[in-house]
């Protein structure tokens, strides 16, 4: 198996974008041929959920070709609900790996305005168990939120530690000129005082408006390439040093013990494995906190506390920056957002920007190997990858 | 690169099914896990087009893995319109040789009874371009009906021709009990005769009813495995020697010469140098004929014939079954149906069945080596597959 290396990367702001979808997918694909100094790729491919039912657009990836002048580059569009990011980066390291492809341009793009707050609900609940979820009106925030009552029951988990995942990714994202919420938050305000209840309103008991993301527009790319392709860019040496997968049933229900994420577990041991370095070896993190609570979860399942335990680093500021292993410095889903075909493109984008030393004023001094955790469905495909600086 | 075999297939009838996606797609690959033998699969692709917009369904191979209870198995879905199924084999292709996978189970599906005469046409129209073509009302019908008018004045091809077409494919289907039409026609019914212009009306005129390919629901399914994986099952030795992927211009008023298909010559011929063998060298062939001009134009375009002589071969009989190049022997798009999503991973299957000499009533005798070619978009993107029967 070659050796793949990140010699490009580009991202949009991830707010509210006016332009059309394909063209939003395609401004960082040219940022990060910019970066790279490539002017063409071996395949394009191109993480998406809502193309073809919110945009109208389908061949997305065929699209994106079109507007780079790219072809005759192969091109397909990769979907795995909010994880497709981070499944089209695996399908690119795949095709560098395999020798199929020296160079190969990887971005993900959701363009969500079109979509109103009760069709967006409606259009990810599209990832819930049709005949055992959907129809009895579950919800991913509905899920989530009977998820983070099991898990707060279970090991002891406040509102307050919830509060402390938005102030924190928040805080983050002041500095993060790419994401979507600049918008500093209190514990105070949100949870501690009277107003709480009118500023943080619940969606899903025991979430509140604050431990939710935002439903954003967004697109990211990196550029991936063979040790080969890799040294002739001249950029600096982030090796995507591992990547893991693993699925898990698709309703909730159905699982032994519904507050284990085993797909998260998985896919982390899987891609670590690859990697050969440890969680505890981990510099910097971008976790999947579409809900604060995943946060929590995942930071414990991907084994970087033990499990029950993630609430107690996050208290003690071993999560924030400057802690001893930051997670989500770039805002996170939370406050970063989460266009979803975006989000695990976005969230590498921040490991190799980190790894490189141009996070500016979120750096994590010295980081030389980041993790990150892409969450599909709710918690049924999870992707993982691990990155290393090399040389 | 390790090599890769097919070791299990499978397939639905493509028809009007009354099963949710998930279970359509699912079940082929339940016929295929028994065809192999194998009881589990490191990955899934599930390759499908409309399953957000149409069916409600997204992350459908995490629906699969769950339905066919294959987790922790990876799982993704590939897009890339009526490509999509040979796309999805070439990312399972990846998979394998590149050492990440053992076996991986590549499904195709598309449930489109949902979307009748007029969405269906909007709906596969999201594959042109948004703003040069969508908006003006361009529509794949007519874009196929331009593109044929332009090429019957070219190369003198004559409607005659075009139901020569669909009365090849009409008849091979007759012995294809999984196709969507088991209809006889003849030259005589649909364009000689009196009654030919209600028979057959004019659909995007020169393209008559008889020239288009039905809307079907269908799945069909190959599982890929490693040289060794492949030796445990046991199965003949069907090798997938090769695979080539190619772009065009996304509007095809772009293209210098619009009936050239270069991104089928450039697939092609992909396919071809990774197989080792040349066109010529071809025993069966399932060529993309969603419309009967195109399979005229991919038969010169894929190295088959001369540009312009692929009617004239036609004409001999040399692509019919007992010709000495049988394309379609499956009833093609046109007969067998075309389920979007599920026809690249329809047409391997028929390749394979054919390479096993499992084909029947329709067996190319002593075929060896086989190809298919699956047509995205109108020639946007383009994904063809050579297979070789070894040992």
């Amino acid at each position: 198996m070659r050796e793949v290396f990140v010699v490009g990367i580009g991202i949009t702001s991830f707010t509210r974008l006016e332009y059309p979808l394909a063209e939003i997918a395609a401004y960082p694909g040219m940022m990060a041929l910019k970066d790279s100094g490539l002017s063409k790729v071996d395949q394009v491919y191109v993480a998406n959920m809502g193309g073809g039912r919110v945009n109208h657009q389908t061949g997305l990836a065929s699209a994106v070709v079109d507007q780079l002048s790219l072809a005759p580059a192969g091109a397909e569009t990769i979907e795995n609900g909010p994880a497709s990011g981070a499944s089209a980066i695996k399908t690119g390291f795949m095709a560098v790996a395999s020798g199929l492809c020296d160079t190969v341009m990887v971005i993900g793009a959701e363009r969500m305005r079109e979509v109103n707050d009760l069709e967006s609900t409606d259009f990810v609940a599209t990832l819930t168990h049709p005949h055992a979820e959907y129809i009895y009106g579950v919800t991913l925030p509905s899920l989530a939120g009977m998820f983070a009552r099991l898990y707060m029951d279970k090991y002891k988990v406040t509102p307050r530690h919830l509060g402390m995942v938005a102030v924190k990714n928040h805080d983050h994202a002041m500095d993060n000129f790419f994401a979507h919420l600049h918008e500093r938050i209190t514990l105070e305000g949100i949870i501690d005082s009277p107003e709480a209840s009118t500023n943080n309103p619940f969606v899903a008991d025991p979430l509140r408006f604050y431990d939710c993301c935002p439903v954003s527009d967004g697109a990211a790319c990196v550029i991936l390439a063979s040790g080969d392709a890799a040294k002739k860019t001249g950029k600096p040496r982030i090796r995507l040093a591992g990547v893991g997968q693993a699925t898990d049933t698709l309703a909730v229900h159905d699982r032994k013990e519904p507050t284990d994420l085993l797909a998260a577990r998985g896919a982390a041991a899987a891609a670590f494995k690859m990697a050969g370095f440890k969680p505890s070896q981990v510099d910097v993190a971008e976790l999947h906190d579409a809900f604060t609570i995943l946060e929590i979860a995942e930071s414990e399942e991907v084994g970087f506390f033990k499990k029950g335990e993630g609430h107690l680093a996050l208290e003690k500021g071993e999560t924030r920056l400057g802690g001893s292993l930051p997670i989500n410095p770039s805002g996170g889903l939370k406050a970063k957002g989460h266009p979803v075909g975006a989000t695990g493109v976005g969230q590498a984008h921040e490991i190799v920007l980190q790894l490189r030393g141009e996070a500016e004023k979120r750096q994590v001094k010295g980081a030389k190997t980041g993790f990150t955790c892409n969450f599909g469905g709710f918690g049924n495909n999870v992707v993982c990858l691990a990155f290393k600086k090399e040389g």
